[in-house]
């Protein structure tokens, strides 16, 4: 149903001890670091809400399949780095494209929504027939052209967009997103992101008190 | 042809009397500020390339008449701030479009391209009418919908955007905007602007040496 | 016992009726706006935690009256703009200085203190006359050492850094500043900073749920 | 003559080959990759100023024997992530200094300078037996006073500093220890880093056109 892929390009390694090793330096406490000593420290530091140690670890990723609607929200997050696929470059005569729920539900909307998706492309390959560039044929693309976007952040960043994103409030596609992001997160930094738990029913992610 | 309205919704007054003030603070040359100073000043800050001065004046922009496309482009500028009318909360049935001249000037192609958004409206209309909400119903419109979009950012980052955004390389629809901000700053701030030309055959802007 | 100087360069004019009018873009609700309408508004804004609306006003302050202490803690904070006066280039023959409270309290600490500051003074004055520059003179200049200081923010940023730096976990030096700004904005955008609130006796920033 | 230690925390691991892949999404041009293809590629975005893609590589760094002085510069990087050591939290009692050599070249500003900075340890020193706290008994600490710093960034900001902080004008400390990252980061990363050149003899960093 959605077409969404999202693939970690890097993180850094040993990310949890580098940030303990890190944080001991406003301190010079480095001798009370032992195996296994930075969940307790990481820990700390979310409770004192000392994040900017949190800013020297990072993830990038690319993500795939999802509407240019959501890339548009996405990259209003100016903390990070972005490089998109463009559409005054690529070609989009091929382009897929992302149907909300609520649209493929409807039979008649789902038809409707379906075809018109087709017209969209019709036009933007008559349009290129006619000499026009990829850049002005693009104005016919729909909200819902699929996208690909590579994204970088520190976790501080990661954490706020998670949080945010992944409320009830957002929109769904951005929240499955960041639900996809945090699931990531969680396997190479489960300290730094404990205290953000997957709704998977509800596709919502919860925040709980450290 | 376009739509494009730029007004001027703040600007810090007197910006350039402001700017010898703040940067005359690290070498506390005060003594030296006198009536015109400011414009031998700013011009010395530009060949030095002090530009973190330039960033104690601001202006906020209220933009119309713009594309998708165009803001989309236009919200990857991370120093800026933005306000932009949500496609999730506004109802975008009467929404207008912007045209590329490129479409215009070929009769085929401007009744297909005008053929198509009014589909696109029709299908918008009758998603909602299907109780499908704005924030799904607008996958169907087309980068061509126009938005309103208030940008601010200190003239460090207005140099950089017009710098940018108003070279031959960039696409037309952000190069008008660009032209068009340049033109307010300029009556505001001439000498913190002087190195920026409009070509108005071209509709480009020339970087000009100091 | 302090010498610092607070004085408010520039502030955006009626710079909560601004606010209102830029926040409405999102929902294009201007018709809503009437006199006296921005207080609600503002108040929504700061309930819903949109901080990214208050961006769009800006205040500028020249600070003096801080040691070098106190403004290498205040430059960290990495949104804002900042001019300072250099010790590389401005003569610090007949600098000044300040005297934390705890050492001007006890007569000896103090009369050590006063006496190591002349000597900083004689030394630095001795190696300039010995022809080494001004910006190695600097080295044996005493963290004590008085600033001048240049910051501009926009309302969002000013907010995180009274929060911040006004808690009681924070310096004395920084609070005080803190202090000093937040009575500033509270004159011009009273309901902007109504959650925070000076106990003058404790010298902190109280924040109140909103 | 100068401590200044700088040690590499965390690189991005074949930052280069990274930089390439995810460069290729603007264009989708994922094909044209191939043994070595990396190096034409940065070296085109060299050329054409496309500095953004050069954001999604990292380097983080311990730097320690700095003077206080030269990370008061430091910490005005703002895109920069930094945490150090806190003169709050940390006693100085035994602490080191950086000695400028134009000082130390002069028997008698070395001896001076020299005398001057066991004075100020020995001020700390009974400031803290007075029960004066550190995070005032601090205020009498030289600008020589040596810290440690963890800085990271990304690859567009090593660059920016690079430039600005190892040119001629720029004061020695920082010029140096522009150098000494510059080093590193050559090892790692040569194709983006290939235009600067470290002069030896004049300690300064030349910038190529490319």
């Amino acid at each position: 149903m959605t077409n969404l892929k999202v693939e970690l390009l890097f993180i850094t390694p040993q990310a949890e001890l580098l940030i303990e090793n890190v944080g001991r330096t406003s301190y010079l406490s480095f001798p009370k670091q032992q195996a296994g000593s930075e969940k307790n420290f990481i820990r700390m530091l979310l409770r004192n809400e000392h994040h900017s140690v949190l800013e020297h670890a990072y993830a990038t990723f690319r993500i795939a399949g999802v509407s240019r609607a959501c890339t548009h929200q996405l990259v209003r997050h100016r903390l990070c780095s972005f490089i998109q696929q463009s559409q005054r470059y690529v070609d989009e005569k091929d382009f897929r494209y992302i149907e909300p729920e609520s649209i493929k539900a409807n039979a008649e909307a789902h038809a409707m929504f379906t075809e018109f998706m087709e017209q969209a492309r019709a036009i933007y390959t008559k349009l290129q027939g006619m000499k026009i560039r990829k850049e002005d044929a693009r104005y016919v693309l729909p909200n819902a052209t699929e996208s690909q976007i590579v994204v970088s952040a520190n976790f501080r960043e990661w954490r706020h967009i998670i949080g945010l994103r992944g409320s009830p409030q957002s929109q769904w596609e951005i929240r499955r997103l960041a639900i996809a992001v945090l699931k990531i997160l969680k396997e190479h930094a489960p300290t730094v992101f404990a205290d953000f738990q997957v709704d998977e029913e509800k596709e919502v992610i919860n925040k709980l008190k450290i």
